[in-house]
């Protein structure tokens, strides 16, 4: 098995009246891709986010005194802090101008990955969508194919960011090696792995190397499609040591 | 730009008597794959632990008070207690069954590294090289390529493991985006990602998808040598939330 990682060149500037499914198509066709079911799309966020028109202008936005109060802390400016807070179920650290956020959905991330400065130069800032799992099928079924939305978070103990998986479809999220071994005979160590993670990760790595590629095509990957998606990944706070 | 990761294959069972360069080089060739300086070898912590006999025998460990209460509170043998303590340098968390440790080279797991089930049938363990990122210079001379040393790490608030890098050798850990537009004109919110935890992620999930791939060769992604190595993925105490 050979796993390729191909970007998905010819994608436009996305804006909501746009279907993100039919600009992926053509894109995946102008780029010379023809999608079979056992391909795996990776699309970023910021992309998604988009198409579903989850944009807020900070100009209309009127911040609360809780969310002065911590602007105020952190050293940002209040009608962001305003959006970050109306993302985050809880709030998991909160020191000089860094919020680690536990949003909505229950992903743990910095800002509740309300994301300031790439759209409409800082005016705006774009949300995570409501249901990337939603979405995730959704686009599965339109490109005939896996599906994972990516975005970028950092890591409690590593410098430097990574994508993870915040929406998935057909694409298993964990990957259950427990009662195998490891080819010499030894039961494996590590029982599960996340799939969409370490696709996310290198799918996030090969956007970032090239310009106005937010989609890749991830083939050679061999997988068995499941109804499991990014739920899946969420670690209950009970079971959290570190929340 | 395609990245691809192919299985090196042949790879046989490893003993601290047989050279790892020497036995990557023949997995390689007989793989197939002639490498040029642009590739990336991946190679998995257990190989590189066994080739340098990081190995305890739990039979010969005298395991202190400390341990003995720890492995009490934890169910675990006091003897892999007191062989975990050893690699550790602070414990992050400890709650029932698990120990989150930053190990003596600084980088905070589950058990320092400590791997019991993979080797000897659980009689023995292995722990993390002495020096992984030593280690992967010398493998990039003798292959000629980039090296990294990944090893399978949980993460606070995600289930399932993802592999990082360990160790690594003129592969950037770090790829800074500051300053960077995306290529519609917007600057880049992400500013500094992760090459070598990106592509490790991914190599583990195609080392544990065939038996008998600990080592995988990554092809296609561009990058420009660096003196860096995973020493700057590692976050100082004085900048984490979470230690």
């Amino acid at each position: 098995m050979n796993l390729q990682v191909c970007p998905i060149q010819h994608i436009p500037e996305i804006d909501p009246s746009v279907g993100l499914g039919a600009v992926l198509k053509k894109g995946l066709s102008q780029s010379g891709l023809d999608v079979v079911p056992q391909d795996i799309v990776a699309v970023a966020q910021k992309v998604v986010s988009k198409a579903e028109g989850r944009i807020v202008q900070l100009a209309g936005v009127r911040p609360s005194a809780y969310s002065r109060l911590i602007a105020r802390h952190a050293a940002k400016d209040p009608r962001l802090v305003e959006v970050i807070l109306s993302e985050t179920r809880r709030l998991v650290r909160l020191r000089r101008d860094v919020l680690i956020c536990e949003t909505r959905h229950g992903f743990v991330c910095a800002n509740a990955g309300v994301d300031r400065s790439n759209v409409d130069g800082g005016h705006s800032v774009t949300l995570l969508p409501l249901d990337p799992d939603k979405t995730a099928a959704t686009l599965a079924r339109q490109l005939g194919c896996g599906v994972i939305i990516t975005d970028t978070f950092g890591r409690p103990w590593r410098e430097g960011l990574v994508d993870v998986a915040i929406g998935s479809a057909g694409v298993p999220p964990l990957l259950d090696f427990r009662g195998r071994t490891d080819g010499y005979g030894y039961p494996l160590r590590v029982t599960v792995l996340s799939p969409v993670d370490a696709l996310a990760a290198v799918a996030g790595l090969v956007m970032s190397k090239t310009s106005r590629v937010p989609a890749v095509l991830i083939r050679g990957f061999e997988w068995t499609p499941v109804a499991e998606n990014t739920q899946f990944l969420k670690r209950s706070p009970e079971k959290d040591l570190f929340r």
